[in-house]
């Protein structure tokens, strides 16, 4: 899918904020290289949706007490997701040499480094939501929110459950938790934050972005698993077949291409629904439901 | 050193409660074993160390606004040695089989599990910080003392220069700049969230109790050199001789044994000092004179 021409021009002047944002708070200085192979984990690659999530929905919702909380949370949100990927791809994990068209950080710094530039991405994460100036409360709340999505009982945790899975069946009920865990954590924490950055906390608009998030999460999975099978590695800029040769239980080998794909596009349809039940009116909502459109109809 | 009455009186029921603390907080039901891991590498072992200085300090400045506030900061700060110890074990690491007089996280577990566990310890701490309610101000002020404490301008950046300087010769202006951000950081951690959480930032208490929490950790890290060579590895609890064997810098090998040995006690003066300094009375500044003596003159 080519991105629509409303959603091209409300991207690119985020991206590059981000983009500017993260080169300026990834310190190139940090000692002994570890600096440099944390910016070569996040900068210059990506989707960036789960920023892009983060600052939609603090807009959909009047936009947020301070923009400079908003960026802390996207740029936050991003690292945790870099990091994921540098700890991810080691040998001891899926050993993968190829990540965004570019050798993996342990390729390109080694090993020890790899697990350092993670472990202090996701400590960066923390830093970059909580400078001495700023809303003390929606600091503390971004920091409950990501803490949980990133831990045991998010995406560390669904990765745990890959772990233990391979060259197993997996019921689809045991798949959708594994990877409503595992991808869906950080996906719904990126509209959960923009939420909490609004001053949301609560109330039926929170429960409805809520449902939004955790559908559009698990909408991204199953189209991951769809591209894995259909696509090729120099389109999605990691190694395409990797599910499948690794015996990886996904929504493909669960349910068949046709079927997966046909639920991605009712997954689709749900997170539509949960965003007109939130109940605001439609213009604010047209960001979120483009970028959507986007998750589903994605070729990489 | 045997420990002495007054300091153990008051540290038996502290770690008591910092250990169910702790075992009630790391969910033992956790997917995929993750949680058991975790479990693994935090509870009934360590000195706890940190977690005493966080609740020392809380007590030295009148106690604090929440005594679940300081006992969450004691457990946080735990957690994240501990998760710094389970990758700095691993084979890419420092490749070491025993902790604490237990088999290592990985050679237990897993690599793989062990990389998790290590990152969900690290989510795990800032969850802590961050329950729902409590003084959002001193949540997010220790968020950010953590966060900072842990990562590239911190521990991780103290792991990557030592990683880059095995086998090499260090000046002591640059081991010492290794072993304030590696060990240095959180012990200084300990004593500022401790601060913190009694509603201290800034002024001159804040500035007395930084430079004793910095003079801490420099002995701390003394005396740990000084141990890897004159004790073993039964006594230690961890492989004895392994900074040698690995040809790592350390304070003997920069100074000598005799040397390193008086510079600890003069850095335990110079902690005194600092205690001093603060302008607080005596009496409440007691433990923490105590547990800078243990720190100095711990056999192990």
């Amino acid at each position: 899918m080519s991105l629509s021409p409303a959603l091209l021009e409300w991207m690119q002047p985020r991206l590059n904020q981000v983009e500017q944002a993260l080169n300026l708070w990834i310190d190139a200085a940090a000692p002994a290289q570890l600096g440099q192979a944390m910016r070569y984990a996040v900068l210059d690659g990506g989707k960036r949706l789960r920023p892009l999530l983060v600052m939609a929905t603090a807009q959909a919702l009047g936009d947020a007490t301070s923009d400079d909380a908003v960026m802390r949370a996207a740029c936050a949100l991003e690292l945790i997701h870099a990091y994921s990927l540098v700890h991810d791809d080691m040998p001891c994990m899926d050993n993968d040499v190829l990540r965004r068209g570019k050798p993996t950080v342990h390729v390109q710094f080694g090993q020890a480094q790899a697990l350092l530039a993670g472990d202090a991405l996701q400590s960066l994460a923390f830093e970059l939501l909580t400078p001495e100036e700023g809303d003390a409360a929606v600091q503390a709340r971004c920091c409950a929110l990501l803490a949980r999505a990133s831990g045991y009982w998010g995406m560390a945790g669904g990765q745990a459950i890959d772990l233990a899975h391979v060259g197993q069946r997996m019921t689809l009920e045991n798949l959708q938790q594994m990877h409503r865990l595992k991808t869906g954590a950080l996906l719904l924490c990126g509209v959960q934050m923009g939420a909490a950055c609004a001053g949301f906390s609560q109330g039926p608009v929170w429960h409805a972005l809520e449902r939004f998030g955790q559908t559009l999460g698990l909408a991204f999975q199953v189209v991951d698993d769809v591209l894995d099978v259909t696509s090729d590695s120099m389109t999605l800029g990691k190694t395409a077949g990797k599910d499948a040769q690794a015996e990886k239980p996904t929504y493909v080998s669960a349910l068949g291409l046709d079927k997966a794909q046909a639920w991605a596009d009712e997954l689709a349809v749900q997170a539509h629904q949960a965003l007109t039940d939130t109940g605001l009116p439609e213009e604010p909502l047209i960001t979120l439901r483009e970028l959507t459109r986007w998750v589903v109809q994605r070729k990489h």
